[in-house]
């Protein structure tokens, strides 16, 4: 019953909903702006087509609700976000949601009766672009993120996660009613896999085995911002030349470890006055480190902080190094693992067992369920990016292993907890 | 005649003409932004003040004329600009203009009867930071920019030069009208050093040898926007790493040539999407490489570009490098330096001869007539920064120097050219 022209046509629909303000390219529905909230909209209308019970949380995660018929056993969760970064594509997590919606739309269309409930899950805020906090709505949910970190996070614009809820007519003050405290059966997504492995293995799906949460820190630079003409070399306290030098070092520290593999990117810089004739004052970077292995994630860390300080020692510029997060790498579920795995086969779509180098919202539940999530190829591996790709071949397929998956999960008689 | 307490007066209001709009601290009079406007209408109110005729031009300079008794001579030209870095000082440009006008006023108030006409001149747009083109004002004065250049040139807004002056009510199309092309008897500026060199050797003032102009060029990385977790290091096309050994280049080619000493600097760096999580795509930096030796301000441009190329080879990633200008250093006239400097000695200065590290309107003056450069001290050499300053003492001695060289200068039987 799982329709390839509904998805398509669902996903075209998602690809209108940005803007190109600004000369913005690809996809804009950065958390909370206006084109994110016209999205989730959009879905909670799709949700309610499909015949789920809408409700939502103080943060403005969307719960559609299939009941089943023993409402009283722990519930499948299935879901994903629609926030994107700036500038980012109409794949990340949209196949994912608008795939759990489809399966519950199968499901009604095919009047199935599931025994456990069914819980189809938009998450909020999923990206780090606004707040630099990730998987922020399921995170609400878990209880890991608490009322004050409404006050803690700040956009660039320099309102905080508290107004900027106030501002949609969300509910800050009851932020801890989002806090999802009901057992699960277990928790599905789907996401495409943001890298090349299964395009240049020519593989239809993955099967995720860890997430490799990332670690954050921000670096800030207190240079003294001089002339360009008339302050010598000798005299300098150039905080770009300096945040140039972690930005390598970052670079280096990460292609150094091989096994196990991590990745350090600085995303963010801002210059203080970035001017063509003023030496760089305050300088800030973001740094974000990822692996699988926390202990290659810290070795990593530890190279970054320590070289920033000596960099920061040597131009005799005061630096500020704050963590931001350490998460840790999260293995999923062996028994999920191993059940989605037979789900592919039973789909005859080609696969492997992978790690994931992005975090998603699965890996906030990985610690109260057996948690799976499910990779299909995107182009080139592109992903945060307006060229962000994924066939629908290929998104259709996977929505059909997650139907699957879904029927037999919501069964009385299942129960991977205990495998 | 000259008064320390008008001068004072005056510093301390044109202080208060900027806008701290978005947090921004310090003087912020962009070229032909509103507070620019504000503080270009006060600085005309002070030219009528001291008995100056005014008129302006299409570009907006400001021509304040004190009348001679020989109308008929090549006047001598004294002036300095108003316009700011963003989070700049109030003594950049400022004391120079402000000693101008307060030199015609004490003259005013003397009844000094000059023989030769004197033009005090407030610049427009001396600043490179809004287009990228340092003293454009005095640039269309010479001739130097025509027509063509209004659309050539964009602010960070999109905005071309012809736009901006349209909306500033100026006359961009008569815009080779602002051509002087009179024959002059001298050209003067006084201006902080934005050094060190007067304070560390603990002397009142600098007579200028020569003004090492800048060279130029913008350089962008077209590097890829990709996932930071999911893209392994050697698949990256990370362009703010490779703008970060650029900038690194830049500085060490810089500190490498020290006799003649040049110094390069890269104020301004924007990166595309700028996110946490995205491995950065499209990156812009702004070089800018300066001396009094354009052979050694060669070697060095050189050396960055060869390094550029090289370092975008190395990463596989598209770079484009865009000449702005390489505008020759200027020697200033050995007459005019000889006689700056006798009239420091009578006034009793403590005095160097020095090279100006930093561009001026003045350059522009020096190919068509004896042009001199006075500079004085500023605290800790700071400049282009919100920590600027300059002690009053100092201005007002320059003031009185400014006015000896002046009132000689205007005598008919004193003529430099010839020297």
């Amino acid at each position: 019953m799982i329709s390839q022209e509904r998805l398509q046509a669902q996903i075209d629909h998602m690809d209108t909903i940005t803007t190109h303000a600004h000369g913005a390219k690809g996809i804009n529905r950065v958390a909370f702006t206006t084109t994110d909230w016209e999205g989730r909209h959009y879905l909670l209308s799709l949700m309610e087509e499909a015949g789920l019970e809408i409700r939502t949380d103080a943060f403005g995660n969307v719960i559609g609700h299939r009941r089943g018929l023993r409402e009283d056993l722990p519930a499948v969760m299935c879901g994903s976000h629609s926030d994107s970064v700036p500038e980012g594509g109409n794949y990340d997590g949209v196949c994912g949601i608008l795939g759990a919606i489809e399966v519950a739309r199968s499901m009604e269309e095919d009047h199935f009766r599931n025994e456990r409930p069914l819980e189809i899950v938009l998450f909020m805020c999923e990206e780090s672009s606004r707040f630099g906090c990730s998987t922020a709505g399921s995170k609400f949910m878990r209880g890991f993120l608490k009322q004050e970190d409404l006050y803690k996070y700040h956009d660039k614009w320099g309102n905080s996660m508290y107004e900027v809820l106030q501002s949609r007519g969300l509910r800050p003050d009851d932020i801890e009613t989002c806090h999802y405290t009901k057992p699960l059966a277990a928790y599905l997504e789907m996401h495409i896999e943001q890298g090349k492995v299964l395009e240049q293995e020519q593989l239809q799906m993955g099967v995720v085995t860890g997430i490799a949460a990332p670690t954050r820190l921000k670096v800030r630079f207190h240079g003294s911002a001089d002339h360009s003409g008339a302050t010598p070399m000798a005299m300098r306290q150039d905080g770009l030349c300096a945040a140039s030098e972690v930005i390598l070092a970052v670079e280096q520290a990460a292609k150094n470890q091989t096994d196990p593999p991590v990745v350090g990117t600085v995303g963010v810089i801002d210059v203080d006055p970035n001017a063509m004739n003023v030496v760089p004052g305050e300088t800030g970077i973001g740094i974000d480190i990822r692996s699988i292995s926390q202990q290659a994630k810290d070795d990593v860390l530890r190279q970054v902080i320590s070289q920033t300080h000596a960099i920061a020692a040597r131009r005799h510029i005061p630096v500020t190094v704050e963590p931001l997060y350490n998460d840790a790498p999260v293995p999923l579920h062996p028994a999920m693992i191993r059940f989605l795995s037979e789900c592919c086969e039973a789909e005859k779509a080609s696969f492997k067992q992978m790690p994931s180098g992005a975090g998603h919202d699965a890996m906030n539940w990985a610690s109260c369920t057996p948690t799976g999530m499910l990779f299909i190829p995107c182009r080139n591996g592109v992903s945060h990016a307006p060229e962000e790709y994924a066939d629908i071949g290929d998104i259709t397929r996977a929505v059909r292993v997650m139907e699957r998956v879904l029927r037999t999960l919501s069964r009385a008689d299942v129960d991977l907890t205990h495998c």
